[in-house]
């Protein structure tokens, strides 16, 4: 009953149904499910739920569990265990599949050794088409993947066969003849999110790795490389709000955690922000003679904010997708101090209207204003499109150069340029 | 000699090649790939230099790289092209090619049915495997993709069997019995993006698509769903920085066509803020009366910008990768106005203690400063997280209301809050 209506479930959607429902429950029905589909659901469930499982289910339990798992999936859900789980888990795994487990558990945070598997096929150069499929007949139903297999020469990569390919040539063509031997590989310590870029970029459903000894040692599959992808443009665009990224979701952050990773920002964008005030304070004396003048403040601060974010952001995302790099800097400025000037153009005469009909038709401080505005929008997107630019440069993270900052930088930057050209036009004391 | 060596490089970085140099040069080097490879390239190149390559080579040419193109690329390229060049590729594409791609060109844009491919095997539930490994032999070569097979009955679709099951099942063993009934498919007009975010959820290399009547006409794979994940998340970053998105590139993008994307928002958002500015001016008499008010404008300001932009920012993202929904607007405003409490009073405090010291130890002024921080980032955080979910809940794209929006809102918010505390703290007249 149940567990016939289970097995017509995809196990992704069984985990996402068991966060919803009791723990108690949650463990009745993992035990109905069969053996490979638990391993599944438990790869797919939250490190919570999983937590909680393997304290509850019995060694043999766990065991047939692990058996199923692929070797990156296990290795993930090791990371980020508490020791004693670590060593539980370890135990009920036989000795063979625990050297393995060891061996990926060195590699680096996100790096593509932290996320490859070893399970693939490698089939040797003289191998007939036949020979070859005879292989995978024979080890398939343990790999991934058998999409792509791998041809190796004392563990050297030297070749790359698609299953189509060998299931459309002739049977007794050697495998040398069919294979492509401009294979796209990436090394063990190769950041994870290259790899995913590159599997999206050409298209792959795997990228083998390979050590230093440029020996084949996994692959990275296509599956786990979307998911690395959404992970990174999460992070990114964490950053970019200025918040602390977090592996977690939403709701499984805490409170605090959540607090903790957006204070840091704040407090520092909020100190800063006070020498914009103190700069205030020093034109007071010009205020109080054109007490209209405070009236354009939060325009003008929203404004070049705004654009200087516009271009940070253009900027971050051309970066991160491969499109923009640092040697473009003097084509990005250039474009960005043209765009400026014609949206500036657009908003000092809308803005000049405005203030020209509202403030008793006053041309000369409408025009005073349209300086300010334009130069302000021209410094804001040469500010905006600079800094990520030069933060890619000295290898930091192009996201924190992003509206939080750029704006906090812009209040001060747009308050000294707009009292500087005001007083200058009005001839107030500074 | 350069023909050799074009043929050890992957057609995108080929493509990517061609883009730096001459239209001459490329017209030259594109002539000599051999002709599966030629296809490749042009699907991977950009826009401009199709239209070009269009306009320049021979139809015998042109129709070769037809030929080699899979439908569902020949109908991306199409979609860009002004009507003549329509007229003549379809000119020198084959009859039953050209009603394909006329029925793909139907389907609105943004939809599965615009990105689907329709070559992918087909098999039938009495075939045994031995014949569906026949059929691939067949028909394989043609088909974009061979690694899930398709298995239907009049046309619909029935079940899914994945090349490794075939590889590794009995030779003499039924389709019926080993294909998986479960299958995960969408409808032509679904959105493309929840097709992707399928796709990536359930770790699969396709999806096939059905049409109203459940008849099986296509398949979306894995390659060009992360493609489109990349656009709609650089479409969702682009409205988050209040610019309008745009399908080409950075580069690709003229001055005036960037100014225009950006030009929009900036006034919309500029004329808002003279709202905020007539509220100052309001209260020019409180702060006559008390200079150093105006000090803690700016701070006030991005502080409570920044603390809504955090929130819009998170509910926004968990939005796009599914991980909240609106069902949850409860949790998450509860969650939001815990973490403002928490954000609040450390920012209170650290500003506090500044005030005093920098102020002549003045209590008065740092407690007031201290509650109008607190209640500036409640209202910040509970508006931050609730425009998102309204906007989704009203099926306008949540992204809107990000930092520009949020932060030009913020800023008259904050106005009147500090105001209305101040005043009422210092007794000063509104
Ligand atoms: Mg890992
Ligand atoms: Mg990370
Ligand atoms: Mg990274
Ligand atoms: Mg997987
Ligand atoms: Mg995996
Ligand atoms: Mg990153
Ligand atoms: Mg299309
Ligand atoms: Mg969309
Ligand atoms: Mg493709
Ligand atoms: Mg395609
Ligand atoms: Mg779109
Ligand atoms: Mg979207
Ligand atoms: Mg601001």
């Amino acid at each position: 009953e149940l567990k016939e209506l289970l097995e017509t479930v995809h196990p992704v959607d069984i985990a996402e149904m068991l966060e919803d429902i009791s723990k108690k429950q949650m463990i009745l029905i993992f035990r109905l499910l069969a053996k490979e589909e638990a391993a599944d659901v438990f790869t797919d469930m939250n490190s919570d739920m999983r937590e909680y499982l393997i304290n509850t289910l019995t060694d043999s339990e766990l065991e047939e569990v692990m058996d199923e798992m692929y070797v990156d999936d296990t290795v993930d859900v090791l990371e980020e265990m508490p020791a004693n789980v670590v060593d539980r888990l370890l135990m009920v795994t036989d000795e063979d599949t625990r050297k393995k487990i060891n061996a990926l558990l060195q590699y680096p945070e996100d790096s593509a050794g932290s996320i490859m598997n070893i399970d693939y096929v490698s089939l040797r150069r003289e191998m007939t088409v036949e020979e070859a499929i005879l292989k995978i007949r024979q080890v398939g139903i343990n790999k991934e993947t058998i999409y792509t297999c791998y041809v190796t020469e004392k563990k050297r990569l030297i070749g790359v066969v698609d299953v189509k390919d060998l299931l459309t040539a002739g049977e007794a063509r050697l495998i040398e003849e069919i294979m492509d031997e401009n294979v796209l590989c990436a090394k063990t310590l190769d950041d994870q999110e290259e790899v995913a870029s590159s599997i999206r970029k050409y298209g792959l459903v795997a990228m083998p790795i390979i050590d230093h000894e440029n020996c084949l040692v996994g692959i990275v599959t296509v599956d786990d490389a979307m998911y690395v992808l959404q992970d990174e443009t999460t992070e990114d665009i964490s950053i970019m709000a200025g918040v602390s990224p977090n592996e977690d979701s939403y709701f499984g952050t805490s409170v605090f955690r959540h607090a903790k990773n957006r204070t840091l920002w704040l407090m520092l964008l909020m100190l800063s922000a006070t020498v914009t005030g103190e700069i205030l304070r020093h034109y007071e004396e010009a205020m109080s003679v054109m007490p209209v003048l405070i009236t354009f403040i939060p325009m003008l601060m929203g404004t070049s904010g705004n654009c200087g974010s516009q271009s940070s952001t253009m900027v971050i995302r051309g970066l991160a997708v491969g499109e923009i790099e640092f040697r473009d800097f003097l084509r990005v400025i250039f474009k960005e101090i043209r765009v400026a000037l014609v949206v500036g153009l657009l908003l000092a005469a809308v803005n000049g209207i405005r203030i020209y009909l509202m403030y008793n038709q006053d041309i000369m401080l409408a025009f005073a204003l349209g300086v300010t505005m334009i130069a302000v929008i021209v410094m804001a997107k040469c500010i905006g499109c600079t800094l990520p630019l030069l933060a890619k440069k000295i290898g930091v993270d192009p996201a924190i150069m992003a509206a939080p900052l750029i704006s906090t930088i812009m209040d001060t930057c747009t308050i000294l340029m707009y009292f500087t050209i005001i007083t200058a036009f009005f001839r107030l004391g500074g």
